[in-house]
């Protein structure tokens, strides 16, 4: 046995923010309509979240289901107390989320050079530019839109494998010095232990300046939860998630997607961290994210075993 | 953001002791014919597992599938390096425990007074006072039969709902002065989250006197890994899981059983901890065991998703 340490103080509120509409929707191959989204949206809200990623702004031949972005984002922008984020995957893009006004646009870059070959057909580098020349449009047009880059196979890809460590402290100063406002670390195809969370966030929260507070992890095989406690260890205080773990990797068919929402609130919950979410609530609207996807498989596990008898439902909602 | 600290030490190696054929078969009504378990346990050996509970010494009326308990314990004895574990609720179950020449038998006593009286219609001091009796018929008979106390719903409890930590450390404590050999927590409801862990580890390691190095928990609610990893962070060596997660709780139908001994090998793997396990082999049987067990909804996700590209199957096997 080693000697137990006293544990390492967790923070008191974290910020979960629903990818659902992005990261969720990306790999369905159908279109939910723009009615529905909103309705995703209005009851996501009531539950009691307060960030949101709506949609990418991506051309509308690549990703038809997202096609309705701006309507969507327009929505979110009139629910009191909303952060409505859309994906942008360059100039172009974050062109447009300036001028919708979207509170934040989340800049992909990938740490496996053939990930970001094969996905933005642009090097690491190239992407890293690309962010530069987002931050001087966003400045030229005097816009408050929040500049956040996302670190996409930080723990791994499907295509390369193994990602070094030092790739990814590299990357993350280099978008700081191209002039993100945020970085965060994401697990895109699942390959993330908690180990090696806690190795990297140690790694790079040195040069992040502040700017790293958010992670993002797949559920693919089964350690999503256990990735996001490791996180939450080295003072992470938002992660994202799906409600249902929709989402995913198209490599691994079948497999979990993202961390579901409806767990990660119980977890927190249970731990004593504040989230603000209304547990029923998220249920109701993941019975009807089953309605409206059906045939898609939703996962996760609170949400068949109900809450334990020792956790009041106010408590959850805190 | 806080001030992140380096890592905790984790253990360099692990045993995964699955508790399969008992806590697995107990709550599925059907029996599995005694070859086939033969066959189960030659083969979980041969896949590199060296702890397996085989069985449960209680009347054969109230538990038919566990009925072959003694001829499933004699076949485990033969397989070299393997310990062979019984449960036994009371001194009668000790006695054959004794009788058989089991390696070691476990005592489940609930923290839980509701669940204890419900469950063994005994209160945790009168357990506690068996298996002081049990010590005794064990040294009288001079058996190496090791006594293993397992106290459960350490976490809380569907019936009684909150569990004090005072009374799980009490136990602790009371059941060592009885004589037992070893003791371990068990979340038998799946209420635990890891912040639980670390601080009912952290109050009860200074009263265990170096006899508390394994946990056991259940996925009910998806927390099974992320409580495994807190419990590694608190020097736990030895885990209990079920290939397939199956087992669990008969209070919340469809609900997640134990964790996957497959998910929990594939954690540590990758995390670099030692656990004897060969992947491939384990994936073998599970398949077997979803034939045999068919109808029984089986649990896990690496078994799908695969492994990471990242990890040769060599380093599970490691």
């Amino acid at each position: 046995m080693n000697e137990p340490s006293s544990s390492r103080a967790l923070p008191r509120r974290v910020a979960i923010r629903d990818v659902g509409l992005r990261d969720g929707l990306q790999i369905i191959p159908r279109t939910v309509p723009t009615a529905l989204k909103l309705e995703w949206l209005r009851d996501a809200h009531a539950a009691g979240l307060r960030e949101m990623e709506v949609g990418s702004f991506v051309p509308a031949r690549l990703m038809p289901q997202l096609a309705d972005t701006a309507e969507v984002l327009a929505f979110a922008k009139t629910l009191p107390g909303l952060v409505a984020s859309v994906l942008v995957p360059n100039l172009k893009g974050a062109e447009r989320a300036i001028a919708e006004e979207a509170h934040a646009m989340l800049v992909p870059i990938s740490a496996s050079h053939a990930h970001s070959l094969a996905n933005l057909r642009k090097t690491p580098d190239e992407v890293v530019a690309e962010i530069g020349r987002m931050r001087a449009a966003r400045d030229a047009a005097g816009s408050h839109t929040l500049l956040e880059v996302g670190i996409s196979t930080a723990f791994g890809c499907t295509i390369q494998g193994r990602v070094e460590e030092s790739e990814v402290v590299r990357l993350v100063q280099a978008v700081l010095d191209a002039g993100a406002d945020k970085v965060s670390l994401a697990d895109t195809v699942g390959y993330a232990d908690p180990a090696m969370v806690s190795r990297l966030f140690e790694k790079v929260l040195p040069v992040a300046r502040g700017k790293l507070d958010s992670a993002h992890f797949h559920d693919t095989r089964g350690l999503g939860l256990a990735n996001c406690y490791a996180a939450l260890q080295m003072g992470v205080t938002r992660l994202d998630a799906c409600l249902g773990g929709i989402g995913g990797c198209p490599h691994a068919p079948g497999a979990s997607g993202n961390v579901a929402t409806e767990d990660l609130a119980y977890m927190l919950a249970s731990m004593g961290i504040e989230t603000g979410l209304d547990f029923d609530a998220l249920l109701v609207l993941r019975k009807k994210l089953a309605h409206w996807l059906e045939g898609e498989q939703l996962h996760g596990s609170v949400w068949q075993a109900g809450l334990p008898k020792t956790m009041k439902k106010k408590e959850v909602a805190a």
